[in-house]
């Protein structure tokens, strides 16, 4: 009682409604509960560090890729083994020439010398993912600087069958932006610049190779935000972002791409460009055919600029780290969250125990912000909002009363920014955290809320103590990240997992990628989260835009049904 | 100065924060301005009548089809005159065949006599639209009760190339609903069961033809909310708010279709049935074709089944009836309000003084609730959040501070259910007036918010006398109703407008559809909006999906690409 009491007294100091407080002065309150103040500037957001996966790991020689268990060959037939969803018997097409000497002049004679890489070290990071669990074998990085060049490379590649990857920042988990074989790769990282902003409206234009974060910073000087928030940000590109229809921390505030992408450019593989670069928040002229290209990760167009809607920055953030002793309890946080801060609320996050306790092993300088008592889940709830006493004093009333009714069992509220980072860092370090305690197998699932968790307790009653089961993800969103951890990859556990997880999923009628996409890692798998007449109709698609199909080749559908 | 002060008085009855109200009694304060007590439940919302658009005109005897210049044969060539964009040699296509006995037999076999209609006064209604603006000559309505049904008789309908309306509510207002010739009309009138709702995560899952409204107050006992309100949400269907992918008066507040339509089922030509119907706030598994459905005006397919994200009812909504004395008034109040009503802004529209007139004159007991000085616009912000008090004080304080800043010059707040319906109905009689007031040349514009007004006055000047020219709409959303009224339809007036408004609109980069679609109406005149190389691809769509081109004819691309 008297951790309560006094958590009580450290919340009156700053609260004006003190009634709300009453509960926790009443001797029949038996939680424990522990605030910090709250209340900070909005620009912590900003200027919060994401050491990782923000800023991947760059030294790919400091990475054992003899531990990952994957070997890549030059050309001809990857071998994958240990790895999660990858066909081990996939081989390269021979529909796709291979490069020659006068396509590398051709190439230079368009892009000019600087632009054609073949430098053996940038082409070593190039191939591989952040993760070091994809790795290709191109001899070739293109790197052009506007929407005119990305189209002469891709009409030339169309003419000559040569297949071609697409790459932003390269965070993705999938293997969807790295080569598989000799694809050459057409990085964006150069057509990086902001091409318009009107600050009546928030309508920010910019081309496809900007770097998240840095249009954040851009957009704050201009009193707007993001509407799109995750780790990587210190990385990937928008384009990337548009292209894989990237979720993150703020979808259950500012909702998916699809609502605040208002325009984009691309480029189809025969060179033509798609000027969809409108800036209008509505416009219902025919097919919106920009939705075709949010998500298809490289497949049907290289994306090269991108119109989005960008909101006000409101001059308020809260950010709170509950405990919640069960799973049910954070379902009915989330309810309620969503009933009482409904008009503030942007984050809704949540890990498991296991999580949490990768990440106090395994990353240095993470301390739990609660004491150390054992609590089986932690939720973070962030509120953005234009009036920052009301809305801390809606959140700490929030807090207080779901306290009261027992769906809180302890809670810290970030006094400042540096504080707001620290809790931030812990659920964002947890894929860091997780690479550092060996193997993984990642699985990105959307699921129905009340059912998301059993999946987590079924994996390990499946896999007993061989592997680490940690459940965490975007709560608000149905999103669950499930992650297996363990020494080393076997085939053994991995034969318990797949197809089991993707059985699993599509039985509750669930997603078997939520926001990463399909990639490699998903391509052939599709089949359990999408109706055979539709996979069908996407095929006929993708054949009808790119009828070579040299773009991002085996991933995203079946290649049986394209290549 | 007397009625400044009294105004402050009454506010400072219910006010917490009395200092935002010192400018009132400041000498210095030279603005008029009138509130009423504000505050009321959101059940207004679901309560409050439309009289129209939402119940438009059953009656069709009543009308004078010659006085609206237009006659419709039986089938062979329409002859339109006097209408905005219809061509006037628009023939019917031969490669549809005719309805014989024998496809009657078939559909009544497969549906049952009830669900065949051939009965006259049906097919007079169902052959026009509610502004009796577009008249199709069909003989045969069918009714399916379900999905299989659907397929059944699209199949059918494909083998044999006889073409298909699909109809909802009909209360579009770009001919896009009804036939142009002898189309078989499909309604989805029987098809309007709730098929699931999930308390937790608020999503719904129904059949095409449920009335909006009648979703509304499904939700409104579940204590949940439609994301989409429009003036005609007493007869529209979901299935055509989503196949036009409608806009209406909340989308500043819960973003468009494309964000708030989870998944859909779709019938193809071919009866190919797609289960697209998920129920996932995230889902990145391949490309997601839903959107090629939402807005394509059952041109590729007859939408079925939606599954939306409703959001939580929340308890308090506030409504402000103002005036501004310019332009550029409005547009600085809409920044402002953005950004200080960001939380829980739910609605910003704006009618000038023209649009005003045209309701007190033509619809009966509406009256200005203002005193009846001169301005030159009106602007509707309406707020819903989850705190009476807080968000009654925010809004108030706003308009004040606003008032200081010259931005508004009168106002009133509704005080209950009663005064915020009869404020909604000055905003949503305005085309209701617009008939009333004669003939009609309606527009459907999204422009940037700064150069919206600008059309309206040049349209003012080209015209002259001639026709009064009216603006209003979805400020909030950069949409502008362009509305040109005169007593009869006139070639010489129309000339004047037409192209005009379309290259006006084009060069300034704005869609000359921003919610209601393309329609008969301006199927040939996408390129004003979109470049050539986007729509041929939406024609190569088109032919793929349904290469007999039975769906929906004559509408929403050139003919001359698909027919």
């Amino acid at each position: 009682m008297e951790r309560c009491s006094v958590a009580a007294n450290r919340l009156l100091r700053n609260h004006r409604k003190r009634s709300v407080l009453r509960c926790l002065l009443n001797p029949s309150c038996t939680n424990e509960f522990q605030f910090f103040a709250s209340g900070f500037s909005s620009s912590y957001l900003l200027e919060r560090g994401h050491p990782t996966p923000s800023h991947p790991p760059r030294d790919y020689k400091s990475w054992d890729f003899a531990r990952m268990g994957r070997y890549a060959g030059s050309t001809g037939q990857n071998k994958y083994r240990f790895y999660s969803s990858i066909p081990a018997d996939l081989k390269r097409s021979l529909r796709f020439s291979s490069i020659t000497s006068d396509d590398i002049a051709y190439f230079k004679e368009i892009l000019g010398e600087k632009s054609v890489i073949q430098d053996e070290d940038r082409l070593l990071a190039a191939n591989a993912d952040w993760m070091n669990k994809y790795k290709g074998s191109s001899n070739l990085l293109l790197q052009p600087r506007s929407t005119d060049e990305v189209s002469k490379i891709l009409k030339y590649c169309n003419s000559r069958c040569l297949a071609v990857v697409p790459q932003g920042g390269n965070t993705g988990l999938v293997g969807g932006s790295v080569p598989v074989f000799d694809e050459i790769i057409v990085s964006m990282a150069s057509m990086d610049k902001v091409i318009s902003f009107d600050e009546v409206s928030g309508i920010l234009v910019c081309e496809a190779g900007c770097i998240l974060e840095n249009l954040g910073s851009f957009l704050d000087t201009k009193g707007f935000t993001m509407p799109l928030d995750l780790g990587a940000k210190g990385t990937c590109q928008i384009g990337g972002n548009v292209s894989t229809n990237a979720g993150g921390l703020r979808l259950i505030r500012y909702g998916s791409l699809h609502g605040t992408v208002l325009g984009l450019e691309a480029v189809l593989a025969n060179g033509t460009v798609l000027d969809m670069l409108g800036t209008l928040r509505k416009d219902n002229t025919g097919y919106d055919l920009k939705h075709l290209f949010i998500g298809s990760e490289g497949s049907l167009g290289i994306v090269t600029k991108v119109s989005l809607l960008t909101p006000p920055k409101l001059a308020s953030v809260n950010l709170a780290f509950l405990a919640c002793e069960d799973y049910l309890s954070c379902q009915k946080l989330l309810m309620e969250a969503k009933r009482k801060l409904g008009d503030i609320l942007s984050a809704f996050e949540f890990l498991d125990s296991n999580s949490l306790d990768l990440v106090l092993n395994h990353l240095e300088g993470v301390r739990n912000p609660l004491p150390p008592s054992l609590h089986n889940f932690y939720v973070l709830i962030e509120t953005t909002g234009s009036d920052e006493s009301y809305d801390k004093e809606k959140l700490e009333a929030f807090l207080l009363g779901s306290m009261q009714d027992g769906l809180i069992s302890d809670g810290a509220l970030a006094q400042d920014i540096n504080q707001a980072s620290a809790f931030w860092h812990i659920r964002e370090g947890i894929p860091e955290a997780l690479m550092k305690a060996g193997a993984v197998y990642k699985y990105d699932l959307s699921l129905p809320v009340e059912k998301m968790y059993d999946l987590v307790k079924e994996m390990r009653i499946r896999l007993g103590s061989s592997a680490n089961v940690v459940g965490y993800g975007h709560l608000g969103d149905g999103n669950l990240h499930l992650n297996i951890s363990l020494p080393k990859y076997d085939d053994a556990v991995f034969a318990q997992i797949e197809p089991y997880v993707y059985e699993w999923t599509s039985k509750h009628r669930g997603s078997i990628s939520a926001e990463h996409g399909m990639g490699l890692m998903k391509a052939s798998k599709i089949y359990y989260s999408k109706a055979p007449e539709t996979v069908h109709l996407m095929a006929s698609i993708k054949k009808l835009v790119d009828p070579n199909a040299i773009l991002n080749p085996y991933k995203v559908l079946p290649p049986s049904l394209i290549i």
